[in-house]
């Protein structure tokens, strides 16, 4: 056994430091007078190097500078100062972020990026600036299907026969997997199931303690529910007797992403087990889109056609399904979960999730 | 708090029942001198309805029959029944497999099916004929990046400062997401680290407890490892001053997540960290395909071209690396690690592994 010191109190520390001294630069070069600029390493194909000593691709000596005082350099030297403004708040409040939510968390700063490659490639910068990677400054890509709230299971696996553990023992959340499909449920204080489309929001809800102001036992879907997530949220539906609500994007896709924990699909007409017809499709609907005046983008031909469809599917006969499908075709807008993120990090969990609830008891 | 009762292993006895119910029937038939045959509803598109009262798709009335005395039907009834017998090996042993391993699998008792496509055909029937989900059977899709093993981690996270977990508690691997991302080291009796490509051999090898067996912490890529993945590589190796070894698929996209985990990759050639230069590729070798005689595919055309790219890459200068590729662009063949099911699911932990590890060590 070997004992290991802590460390990452220290990464953390450093991270906001050279945050911070990204700041003073900038403070400094205006106080005398000169318009702040920012020096990095070029990142273009010339000034990659393989370095066989380290065993890694390294940059050369070539550096790029951008200064306020140039017309070409300004709107990108605004972001990035914004970008770091924007990390050091997240490390400062321990919070996390995906690439996707800072692309329209800038929005609620009334500076938006083209696009997300273009935040993407700030944030990029930023790394070179501070030599650090993102995931110090507390920036992740998307994560996987996975389970986290108060209820405790009993593993039925080998070596593990008997043994307990409670869904809140890892933030990041429980994966389902084989031990967990297969293992019993011994005793939940959860009152509710809110399933969720994507990684970045899942992490998002057990870091704002939705499990706990909400009573919820929270499920990723991770994209299209594996039918193993299905399957346990049946389980959960049924043994536990709780109501399941559902969170997607707002598109034809995401509807279908409820809809198939709901319904189930044709694939799996010769099984049982597997659907949730209680479950409710919480949102973001078509008419959140207009009622929260959302970030959206236009509707493609491929989504318009997919809408068609469902509104033949016999599935979606019911008032709220034909409420939205029509609503999507008039407003010809669609919308993503981490849209809310224009109305600061928290507010889908202060605001829209509480209202939405409410709405669906 | 609700206490539920236990009801898990009770579905397992009543999938084994049926299966054994399945053999049953067929030796009763044969010993009344009768071709065996079996029944099940047919699943073609004419035969699957929606229900409004389950919500849910169903089966109609039409039943389709294979019979071991109709030409045609013999090798999709042979087939079924060795699906039958092999999952009902996995269940009472209460292993799991992937479809890619029962592919694989198949070819142990001299029988190969035509294609993946077929044998998840297979599976389908299966499921329709005793009516229990795959799952409930044992056999899973693909799972995420994760970590098992015995290193105790300490939370930074708020709500979980100086919470501590130990990464055997959830025998499905614990996800590596921001919270583990940001824990420190904390004990380990650990002396080598595995990573794996595939989420079915990661599973295989906490069943077969390679990390108590070979005292190895375990950690899943999930194919391209992602950043924040490599990075916990990379703490393993330099903190716990761990050897790494690598196990990918037997092609150039298997050496390349591979040499990403060791050497990184052009994108993050402005960050430090994320590399493990000591890390070894320890398979599936070229030299592996031919010496184990793995069952293999021909390499495409794309495949040959990226073999070209890879042979001129600096990061690929080493012996092991230019054996290999001319030996893959010799042999023109490709494995995957799942190729090893063809002596046996135990195989690869049992015969392989250690001898790669004493090769290796």
């Amino acid at each position: 056994m070997r004992k290991i010191k802590p460390s990452m109190k220290e990464r953390r520390k450093r991270v906001l430091q050279a945050l911070k001294g990204l700041g003073e630069k900038i403070y400094t070069q205006i106080e005398k007078g000169k318009f702040p600029w920012i020096e990095m390493p070029s990142r273009s194909t010339d000034n990659i190097y393989y370095d066989p000593e380290l065993r890694q691709y390294i940059l050369g000596d070539k550096k790029i500078r951008r200064s306020a005082g140039n017309i070409r350099h300004i709107a990108s030297f605004t972001k990035l100062v914004w970008t770091a403004f924007f990390v050091r708040e997240l490390t400062r409040e321990r919070k996390t972020s995906t690439l996707r939510d800072l692309y329209y968390s800038a929005q609620a700063y009334e500076m938006s990026f083209k696009d997300q490659a273009e935040s993407d490639n700030i944030i990029t910068d930023l790394e070179t600036v501070i030599g650090h990677a993102r995931e110090d400054f507390n920036v992740f890509p998307e994560e996987r299907s996975a389970v986290f709230g108060d209820l405790t299971i009993e593993y039925n696996v080998p070596g593990y026969e008997g043994k307990r553990l409670n869904l809140t023992s890892h933030p990041d959340g429980v994966m389902i997997g084989p031990a967990l499909t297969s293992a019993d449920f011994v005793r939940t204080s959860a009152d509710k199931v809110i399933a969720i489309e994507k990684g970045g929001l899942f992490t998002r809800f057990i870091e704002e303690q939705v499990y706990r102001k909400f009573n919820a036992i929270l499920v990723l879907t991770a994209g299209q529910a594996p039918r193993a997530t299905r399957a346990f949220i049946h389980r959960l539906n049924t043994e536990l007797e709780l109501p399941v609500y559902i969170f997607t994007d707002g598109d034809p896709w995401g509807m279908h992403i409820a809809m198939v924990i709901i319904s189930g699909s044709a694939n799996a007409a010769h099984l049982r087990d597997l659907t949730t017809p209680d479950a409710v499709w919480s949102g973001v609907w078509a008419t959140d889109i207009v009622n929260y005046k959302l970030p959206s983008d236009k509707l493609t031909d491929v989504d318009i056609k997919r809408l068609h469809e469902l509104a033949r599917d016999p599935r979606y006969k019911g008032e709220l399904w034909q409420r939205e499908i029509k609503t999507f075709m008039k407003i010809k807008k669609k919308a993503e979960q981490e849209a809310f993120s224009r109305y600061g990090l928290t507010y889908i969990v202060d605001e829209y999730l509480p209202a939405k609830l409410e709405g669906e008891a």
